[in-house]
C-alpha cells in the first residue's frame, strides 16, 4: 500500500539575527535581473524596504516596488492591482520581471505568490483555488518575513479573500514555493500586543491542527510538538514585553516550525472554520483559530490515538494519564493562554451571528483544510462545533 | 549581535512507500532533457536502475549510465572516472548533461555531488575540500536513495576520501544541495543486519552530535530529539527482522531527519575522528561512530548545558536527575543499543593501531566538524578520547 509524505520548504531558509545579510550571497547564483517587491506602505515607512532596495542596487538587480497592499487580508483586488501594475510596467518599460521579493507578513507573502502564479500561468487568480491548479513554476518568490504568524514565508500555500463571494480561497501548489525565505528578527518590529497575540495562537494552531491530520509524518510530527512546547515557553512573555528579544526570537522559530508543519501535514477544521468566519467577518485569524482549536480537538479526540493526544498533553505542560483526562487538560490550557494574552474564548464575544452558522459550516465542510482532518464530519457536526465555541 | 541558524534542505523530499511515482510529475517543470545516471553494479543488479530509465524514457529525457562506483566509500579516482566518461560523452555524442541522478546510497550521492561540482566549477574535486570552496552551483543533482543511513541524500554535504593522502575530504558547500530526494521504501532492498545496524547508528550520531553542536537551533533540535527516539524505538527491530517494515519506514524517516540535522547544525568530534579511521583503514562509519560516540560525549559533557543532556537522555529512554548521571546513562544505553546488534564497543576490537593515533588525531583536529563540537580541544584531547576508545 502507497503511504507518502512529501517534506517540502524552500531551499533556503535564512533564519536569525542579521540573517538577511546573507541573502546577496544566495541570490547571485540565481543571475537575476529584475525583481518586482511586494510590499504595503508601513513597512516601507519602516524602512525595511529600503534596505532590500540597497541589496538589490548593489547586485545590480533593476526593481519596481508595488506597496498597494492596503489592509492585514490578502484580496483578489490586490493580486489584480498588482497584476495590472505588472503589466503597465511591462508594457511601458518592457519590464519583465525575474522574480517577485515580498517583505512584510504573510498577507504580503500570500499576494506575492497569487501575483507569481498569474504572471506565468495567466488567467485569473480564482482559476487556481484549490490543490495543484497551476500548470508552470510561478515566478520565483523570496518571502523576506516581517511578523511571526501564518507561516506563509515557507509554505506553498495562499490564502486570498474572495470579497464577492465572502470565502477565503485556499490556494495550494508545490510549484511556487518561495525559493528563499529570511526570518530576521532585526526586520521584524516589536508587533502590538495584541498582534503577537494572535500570531502566536496562530501558529500554535498550525502545530497542534499539523500533528493530528491524516498527513502527518514523523517530519512534522517532531516540528509540531516542538513548536507547541516554544508557543507555551514564550508567547506570554513576547505579549507581556515587545523587547524580550530571546522570547521574541523564539517565537520566530516556532513559526517557521508551524509553517513547515503546515505545508507538509496541512491543517483541520479549525483552520477551514476560520477562514469562514474571516471571509464573513473580517475577524482576526489567530484569535477564531484559538477559540475554535478546543471544540475541534474534544470533536476530533475519538478518531485521534490516546498516544498523540498525551503527547500534546506533554507539550503544554500538563500530566495526563488518559485521553479525556488529556484533552480537558490541553482545552484548559489553551484557554488558559488565550486569557493571559487578552484573546477571547468565545466566539459571541467577537461578534458572530448565530444565523449565518449554517452557510459558514456549508462553506467549511468544502474548505481544503477540511481534507485532513483527522475525524470526517458533516456540515452539521461543523455547526455544532461553532455552537459549542460560541 | 549577528546570531543565524538558517534551515536548507532540498525543495522537495518525496519520502514513503511508493514516493518514487512522483517523481516524473517534479521533474516535468525543469525541462531537463539529458541525465547522467550515477550509480553502481548491485543497485543496477536490483532492478532499480531500469525504473528510473522507465521514468526518464516516458519524459523523452535521454540519459547515460555511470556504474563505476565500486566499493562503499566515494573516493577522488570514482570521481575522475565519472569525469572522464562524462567528458568522452560529452566529446562523442555531444552530449551535455543538465542534470545528474544518483541512485544508490551515500556513497554514490556523495559521488554524484563530486561529479556536479567539477562539471560547472571546473579544477580538481581536491579543489572543493572545506567550506564553501565552489563559486557556481553545481549541475543539479536528485537523489535516490536505497538505504537509511548516511543523509547523503538531503545534505549539501559530500565525503569523498583521498587514496593517496589517507583523508577522508569533507566538502560542504550549499551551491551543491540536491534539488529532489526520494527515499522510497521500495526501493530499499532488505540490508544485510550489519549494515542496518552501522547505518542506524550513524543515524544516532548525526541527531546526537547535532544536538550539541555550537550550529544547533530550534529547527535541528526538534528533529535530532525524535531522531534519537525512533533509532532507540526501531533500530533493533530492523537489525532482528529485515522485514519489519514498520520498523524500517521509522529508521528511513530517522535517516532523513539525521540528514537535516547533519547539514544545518553540523557534526562534532565524533565525525572528525571517524573519518580519520575510515581514510586509513577502511573502517566501517557508522561502528567506529557508536564506539566513539560515548567517549566524545564524556568530554564535550562540561561544555553543554545539563538541561540537553537531560533531553537526551529522555530520548533514549533513561530517567536521570543531573548531568553527570544522564551521561552515564545515555552512554550505557548507547552501549547497550550497539552490543544488541552486534556493533563493537571499542576500537581495539577493530584494529586500530595505538602507533597511529597521534597523526590520526592531528588530522581529527583539522577536520571541517570540529568547528562545531561544543568543547574546543587540542589534538592531544583527541588522542585521550581515542585511547580511552580503545
Ligand atoms: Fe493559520
Ligand atoms: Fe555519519
Amino acid at each position: 500500500m502507497e503511504n507518502t509524505h512529501d517534506f517540502r520548504s524552500p531551499a533556503i531558509n535564512l533564519i536569525g539575527v542579521g540573517a538577511l545579510k546573507d541573502l546577496p550571497l544566495e541570490l547571485m547564483p540565481y543571475k537575476l535581473s529584475k525583481a518586482l517587491i511586494v510590499t504595503d506602505k508601513n513597512i516601507i515607512r519602516l524602512g525595511y524596504v529600503e534596505i532590500v532596495e540597497k541589496i538589490l542596487k548593489d547586485l545590480f538587480i533593476s526593481y519596481d516596488i508595488f506597496d498597494g497592499i492596503l489592509h492585514p487580508d490578502c484580496t483578489i483586488s490586490f493580486v489584480e492591482d498588482a497584476l495590472t501594475y505588472f503589466k503597465k510596467n511591462l508594457n511601458i518599460l518592457k519590464k519583465d520581471y525575474h522574480f517577485i521579493i515580498s517583505v512584510g507578513g504573510g498577507t504580503n507573502h500570500d499576494c506575492a505568490k497569487g501575483i507569481a502564479i498569474v504572471a506565468t500561468n495567466g488567467g485569473d487568480i480564482e482559476d487556481y483555488e484549490g490543490y495543484e491548479k497551476m500548470t508552470k513554476p510561478s515566478l520565483p518568490v523570496i518571502t523576506i518575513n516581517t511578523t511571526s504568524g501564518s507561516g506563509a514565508e515557507v509554505s506553498n500555500v495562499a490564502i486570498i479573500k474572495d470579497e464577492s463571494r465572502k470565502v477565503k480561497m485556499t490556494i495550494a501548489d508545490p510549484k511556487m514555493m518561495p525559493i528563499i525565505s529570511v526570518n530576521d528578527l532585526r526586520f521584524m518590529p516589536s508587533m502590538p500586543p495584541e498582534i503577537t497575540a494572535s500570531s502566536g495562537l496562530d501558529v500554535l494552531t498550525h502545530s497542534i491542527e499539523g500533528f493530528v491530520s491524516t498527513e502527518a509524518s514523523p517530519v512534522t510530527d517532531s516540528l509540531a510538538i516542538d513548536a507547541v512546547k516554544l508557543v507555551f515557553g514564550y508567547l506570554r512573555r513576547a505579549y507581556k514585553n515587545g523587547n524580550d528579544l530571546e522570547a521574541r526570537e523564539k517565537m520566530m522559530f516556532a513559526n517557521v516550525m508551524g509553517g513547515m508543519v503546515l505545508n507538509n501535514a496541512g491543517l483541520g477544521y479549525v483552520h477551514s472554520m476560520s477562514h469562514q468566519l474571516g471571509g464573513f467577518y473580517e475577524e482576526v485569524h489567530g484569535s477564531c483559530n484559538a477559540i475554535l482549536l478546543p471544540h475541534v480537538l474534544e470533536y476530533n479526540a475519538v478518531s485521534i490515538p490516546e498516544e498523540r493526544i498525551l503527547k500534546i498533553s506533554e507539550a503544554v505542560g500538563a500530566k495526563a494519564n488518559n485521553k479525556q483526562e488529556a484533552i480537558n487538560k490541553i482545552n484548559h490550557s489553551i484557554q488558559n493562554l488565550s486569557e493571559d494574552i487578552g484573546i477571547p474564548t468565545h466566539l459571541s464575544s467577537i461578534g458572530i451571528n448565530e444565523n449565518d452558522l449554517e452557510l459558514l459550516s456549508k462553506n467549511a465542510e468544502k474548505d481544503i483544510n477540511s481534507l485532513v482532518n483527522p475525524r470526517k464530519g458533516t456540515f452539521v457536526d461543523i455547526m455544532n462545533i461553532f455552537k459549542a465555541a460560541m
